[in-house]
């Protein structure tokens, strides 16, 4: 398709992002091209953006930024199969190499050789973009295209919660940021009997009780460990789903739970982090899981059945939509802190 | 403690029983006396009142039935440590040996030398009854009592869906009698994204619906694999949870399930079954698992949570409630089959 | 590559195959040609060269024989990434389409379209033969031919004792093919730590041991549960392998297995088999899994590093060779039952 | 029974131990005593003795030392139902509650109220011993009286080995006193593939060789990280079993894992040690796995079968007898660490 488009781009190995017009790309043998339909905002979106350390590593401008999409394929390769013009779809956004060990042994989410998508290559945020074969998942036409865009991070949701086996169980849930509250309606999804959010932000904790927590505190304020007393007594929780990477989260979402328990860890902490191995994992004989996108495509169906079957209700993490030209607005929130996921419109 | 009660009584090896007066019994070192306060009828119960084949090679009247209860502790053993005068409890009805190789490993629920509480010794249907410390489970005083009874028939319906690992995935249910209508609230609260109930009785295909079924169909009216092929696709579903025991459930609910799925087989079919193993268990290389008991006491942690964290309703499923005295017609309406859980109250 | 070569070729619809002369087989996008150095017989090439119902209904002649194979590459597709000229390979025999669910979610091996190599397209009975890229595995160069070309069925018992979690574990293996002796291997490898085979065939009884078997019977002579009551006890089995698809075999093997335990099914059996469900399976709380095919590829992983690191010593199993010409040698001996492998040299 | 005995008693808070008579103990209802066969030195027991910070925080001086043992029972409580006088018998020396949540489901090993043996009461380095019933083990005859004394740490190594699947892995233990040892032995009984020890200390790195080990390194003089590259390539291994409790060895131990894998921690970390969990634990979506203690008494079981059954061969591991009463140049050698495990007959 030929063409343009506008986009946002990230020009320069600096802070910050321009919205202009560039050429609609062509797609390869085994890519798709996508009407951009529905996009949001993700940290590491926000980390390009501000050029952190690690965009600095990881980014080499100039590239349009975004990998959370839902969209309809207007273009299809030769060789695609999986999918065709019309078709209403979301992306994966880990490329697999397909032939390292990881690959062949059906866990590709953790490829040896990985790339990614929005990181590694053109994104989308975009009204138009292309898409790998190997990442594109088919969605039900009856799926808001808004939770088609917000699958993905569904998906990081799901396999976080998912090794906690919280099905009648007691959950600590530490962080509440996008993830962390996507994360509050899957252990309520997936049976969590009993679920307490620990979160600074008070925006986010009012959030948390909107996504199905039972109870809320502010860290800073309460000690976690206390409160873990308080609501679950001496036993402490079978599960922590650690989502914030900050270290005492991490230190004491594992000192809360009960001998034999689980911690699953999906925030990223920026530094390493000292851990008390003795007393906290081995005598109390608990499995700490470390928890990286989402398995191709096991968790995808999870998430689009839990979508589509309207067991988990994404509304009220969605809290702000605004039109993709004014992305910065969005970037703006990410900073402050006082927003659920935010959605832009090409 | 001394005195009189009254209790149905299986007095003779023939159909029927008699509510009758008799002493109060005496407790030992380690059991409990507990004034009974909400007793439940199970199909095991109607077995032994209609004095079928297997009650007729089980039973050894005259014997109190009954084996579903709640109520308060009015006297305990002098080696009793688990429970004092005043606790409201409940009662697991395996009675494990201890010793044998399942004891031994944490698999106390299917010992090799088990007797069942209400089957191999004198029950609870009746104004007292004595439970053995290894069975009381303490209740937290908030439960309803008449939940707190059927927490019993609750843990055989968590560890049917248990095995299925539901959460976002297709479930069905064969047979709607109680424990069938309490696992469809089960998968619900687990994560089951879409359940269909095939159930021949109309006014349990209702309670299904009432209990969180998405879908339900009469096998009798409608063939279950075609059924099966309409909601779910060729694809079929993920886990069946059999709970009729009726052989062409059986055989149409290990069909329904897709390769790489699971079957969970609750139902007690009356004779042998026969299976086309090669085409429906290992070419699609899905896993078989019977169920029995419920796990002595982790699945009664999870019941016990899913109640009192209200993450299901068993409302609907308590469909009768009659005095004691009254329980013969609790015993027409189970052979009706126009009914879910019928309480009996001393 | 162009040229002739020799094949064993299934030629018409009925008994027998015949040994002739062919153009060597052009090789697509994706595919790879090998030299055949070394190929075994299964036992779907004997059923289909007795041209049983099975082969009938599934084979459609004129077609080559054979999927056993290792070989070098002599020439590769023009998509082909996986290996190169020279490289020393063998096959997994299972296509799977890449699509469906199976496919999508890390379950090639029991994909929906699964077409099997030497079944539904030409096979490796031949001094050539085209393998598809995605089927295609590298072996060490280390490993000898004929133990890399059974590496195949060596998957299907590792499947087949995987499940099983034999470490330290008591284990019934019935049925002494060829898959079942080597299974017998496998199991030892794996850490069971008492072997007991049941085999009516005296030949393969004495081969189980060098395999590895602490116990061997013939159940035609001995009751199989006697046997395991005498050497296990009441207790019974932890695992049954069930390698034969006799259904007698079948029905023990299940009752033989303790409460909690766990039985495998691979062999197949020509009819429906009538099981005792409610006291075998169900009170008895065991799961019974099908086994099909290998994962693609954790199995044969596991395969090669078992052969590469010596772990298990496949010579005994490996009975006789025959030049591929003579594969008649070879048809007649699978027939009789007195032999393990055979290997067919080009 | 009435009497004196010797036994090697802590007396005083303080460095060392002493040999002298004393009383042969009273049993309680649920108590056997048994005549000492055989007892062996645990780290545990060096640490009571050189009294280091541990020591002055858990022990109550005076006290009986020790808790590996076999022997015969001589006198049964009155409430013992397990044993009977004249069984050969080990012990476990976790004593649970019985009651807490762990206990309750399973999981008495990590029971919230647990006493240990020979640590908060008196133990074994003795002519006789008082075990309780909850921990004694019936051995089977035909088990040589020194392997019955350490299938206590064989155990441990279970434990540790056992969450790796290890059955045609890749796997590394880090540090190879006693326990790490036996796990050589135990990782090879249950079909690891290709085995690393690393452990700075040349008799232990010639024993591990001994106990099954493919390669040694000493992490001194080589980089583990370097050497595991070099022996499995860049994917890394599939399993680290960490037995050293050195901060060094637990960080290289998580790194030379491929995505995926999985660590055991066993060794026992003086303090707190910092890790990249970012790079090391999440974003390669490995399970670590704390473990102590062995399962009750499905490890027993485990411990037993592969002793009884000669799949693994102790000997090697058992470096040193002496009498009872030379206890001190056990202790001698345990500071040296030129010593695998040390046997004392009493």
């Amino acid at each position: 398709m030929k063409g343009k488009m506008h986009a946002v781009f990230k020009e320069k190995p600096e802070y910050g992002a321009v919205y202009k017009e560039v050429e609609i790309p062509d797609i390869g043998e085994e890519q798709v091209l996508i009407k951009v339909e529905s996009t949001s905002i993700c940290g590491t979106d926000y980390h390009i953006y501000i050029w952190n350390k690690w965009a600095q590593e990881n980014i080499k401008p100039p590239q349009i930024m975004g990998h959370e999409v839902a969209g309809e394929v207007v273009e299809v390769g030769s060789r695609v199969e999986k999918v065709k013009k019309g078709d209403f779809v979301s992306s994966e956004t880990h490329i697999p190499c397909g032939h390292c060990y990881q690959c062949q042994t059906g866990q590709q989410h953790i490829c040896q050789n990985m790339k990614i998508f929005g990181v590694h290559q053109d994104g989308v945020f975009a009204e138009y973009a292309v898409l790998e074969e190997v990442d594109v998942w088919k969605n039900d036409p009856s799926i808001p295209k808004d939770f088609a865009s917000i699958q993905e991070p569904l998906g990081n949701a799901i396999d976080t919660i998912l090794p906690g086996n919280v099905a009648g169980k007691d959950v600590l849930i530490t962080g509440a940021g996008p993830v962390g509250l996507i994360s509050v309606a899957v252990a309520r999804a997936f049976g969590a009997t009993n679920i307490l959010v620990s979160e600074p932000n008070e925006y986010r904790r009012k959030l948390s009780l909107e996504m199905g927590a039972d109870h809320v505190i502010n860290p800073i304020e309460t000690n976690l460990l206390t409160a873990v007393d308080d609501i679950f007594g001496e036993k402490g929780v079978d599960f922590t789903a650690e989502m914030s990477g900050h270290p005492d989260a991490i230190r004491d979402g594992i000192k809360a739970v009960t001998g034999g328990g689980i911690v699953s860890l999906l925030g990223l902490p920026d530094d390493k982090v000292k851990l008390d191995l003795t007393n906290d994992i081995i005598f109390k004989n608990i499995k700490v899981v470390g928890v990286t996108g989402r398995k191709m495509f096991s968790t995808w169906h999870i998430a689009s059945n839990l979508v589509k079957g309207e067991r988990i209700d994404l509304s009220p993490v969605i809290t702000h939509e605004f039109p993709l030209k004014d992305f910065e607005k969005g970037m703006k929130l990410m900073e402050e802190g006082n927003c659920g996921k935010i959605i832009l419109k090409p």
